[in-house]
């Protein structure tokens, strides 16, 4: 899909919302429609063709908003945007280019726009518009973004791919007595060197009882003789996340662990069987939470099952209980379940998969099975 | 400073801004005023004697509101504050306390609450409320976190210094030929060994014309054999953020590379000398930028002074033009000009300095003078 396709769908999108023109701030959003990676920005889009001006150029007009920072990238990166550098702040300036634009109603992202955004948009322009010029509106591009296209494809199939050879080192790497952090130092450093522009999200290596904690952040916590280590990581690899988690024990695991790693491993299969376009998140949820109610775990299985990712590490919609959104073919999100009892261990367990019409498509094939260091 | 005196600093300037409780959702708040450091929570600080209750305990009650991943974790961490693991959205849960609990005007933080946000705390609450319980408030913990006390002073140093470190390493590494992203792995690595929980910001290394991009994130183009190499970094340790920027030239300069090199630090170190309590911020940024006007290069100083900095990388005040905040004693700020020539090089140092009444220190001591490798 073209920056171009993308910007006649978000207009098409902010149309049906009853505006002629759409204001972006959300950097991500900006980044999906135009290209420009900076952290200042503004873009508005506005559907020329429904405000009745007669051109010749494409009926999408685009213009970006940034600061002085960005003069050089903000014009190789966003081609076929206009770029504006202001001087006042770039949502000021957009601001008032979208009132002095003839532009009737502007809609604006409710869930990205705080109240003193919004004070400082009406601030902008004149006062007998500031009622009516812009409409909040739903998240539209996150809307959008929910469906990836074949070049986001393969951009997260190489983030996703980037990570399991990351896990394939590691574990030539881990071994009982270094700390946690100099596990994500080694995970961060070998990602680094493979091209990526960062980690996803702050690295988790929980190891022995921190495995407990589901967020458990690496720390000086030195890897145990016997128990679980539990890593939670991902890449950003030319703007795109992955994620993935894997549970690994070090030294003779007992009964109890082994069979509550069975219990997660087959509670985790059972929500990668329940994916498919059309199937209700909620439906995903329950298909891996019933695994550990049956196992007598499922009070231990603290968050959701799953979420969406793209651009950013958390997207919607997310798998969690009862929620009614259907997947579709192209989204792409994570099954990743996990107990965690406190004082004694954690274990959880995640792949990021394609949404298909027939199911789904692993993006993270590293192994699974049991693995005793 | 404890977490119950920031607590009670908080309720003081709700009660100020006419509220009787204030509703924290920004997660550096967050986490200055209770210690949780999770991703999910919604702080609720109730000044009760205020609202006349009587009661023997202290007179702010603190409840957090988080999810079910974080229950070890928020015990742990939010000492002295009553923590509450919400099945609802966090968010929902606190609002529903406050109305429950008989609070007659909570404040929000308007910059950091979404129209969204705002929305759905609304429908929380019984309708005959919802026009009047929650009332827009200005950043009034972000006001509070300017002026930093002893124990994040000592945090926010020991963080600079690991910067320092981080610089003396890597001039002995650094080669021409080897990648930009091979320097910024090996900057994180060592950082992560040395104890951070990660980088403040994506690196910037900009070499050669790459240099004249103000934000040029580390990329797979080679260092030259002839030509500036800037970096730009931070860590984040214990929480706090650092930053500075040095720029150093490999191999043999030009006159006009050398002396715009010079002009810089002398702009820097005219800023430096600018810095003291009581301060206008813009009378910084102009002690810095009428150097650059000397020399005639003021047109490719292209941003703003510097900004403040502490849990957050970007905090206020900021050090730009015509602003007109005052400095105070126990602020952390950056000094950075920096010039960009587009398609020739870029050139930029950066010191973080805590303001003192009488000028400031400098947290970053690491060497400003030419450097050509």
């Amino acid at each position: 899909m073209s920056l171009n396709a993308r910007k006649k769908s978000a207009a098409d999108a902010a149309k049906a919302a009853g505006a002629d023109a759409l204001l972006v701030t959300h950097l991500p959003d900006v980044r999906w429609l135009c290209g420009f990676t900076g952290s200042s920005a503004a873009l508005v889009l506005r559907n020329e063709a429904a405000s009745g001006a007669r051109s010749t150029r494409s009926p999408i007009r685009a213009v970006l908003f940034t600061d002085g920072r960005y003069i050089a990238q903000a014009n190789a990166e966003a081609v076929g945007t206009e770029v504006v550098i202001a001087t006042k702040p770039p949502l000021t300036e957009a601001c008032e280019w979208i009132a002095s634009a003839g532009v009737k109603r502007c809609g604006f992202d409710r869930t990205q726009t705080t109240v003193a955004a919004l004070d400082n948009m009406r601030k902008a322009i004149p006062a007998k518009r500031r009622k009516s010029l812009f409409v909040a509106v739903d998240p539209l591009i996150a809307k959008l973004r929910q469906i990836k296209d074949a070049g986001e494809i393969a951009s997260l199939r190489a983030a996703a791919l980037l990570g399991c050879r990351l896990f394939d080192h590691i574990l030539t790497f881990i071994q009982p007595g270094m700390t946690e952090m100099a596990v994500a130092a080694e995970l961060e450093h070998a990602a680094r060197l493979a091209g990526a522009e960062g980690m996803s999200f702050e690295t988790i290596v929980a190891s022995g009882e921190r495995s407990a904690l589901p967020h458990g952040h690496a720390t000086l916590a030195k890897l145990p003789k016997r128990g679980f280590v539990t890593m939670d990581f991902g890449v950003v690899l030319d703007g795109y996340c992955s994620d993935m988690t894997r549970t690994i024990h070090i030294g003779r695991a007992s009964a109890e662990e082994r069979n509550a790693y069975d219990a997660v491993l087959e509670a985790q299969e059972a929500g990668l069987a329940a994916v498919r376009a059309g199937v209700v998140t909620g439906d995903v949820d329950e298909a891996a939470r019933s695994v550990l109610r049956r196992a007598g775990l499922a009070d231990w299985f603290t968050h959701s099952t799953g979420h969406s990712l793209g651009l950013e590490i958390h997207e919607d919609p997310r798998l969690a209980a009862k929620r009614t959104e259907k997947l579709k073919a192209g989204m792409i999100v994570t099954i990743e379940p996990g107990i965690y009892m406190p004082g004694k261990f954690g274990i959880r367990i995640e792949d990021s998969v394609l949404v298909t019409r027939s199911g789904c498509e692993i993006l993270t094939p590293s192994p699974k099975a049991w693995i005793e260091l």
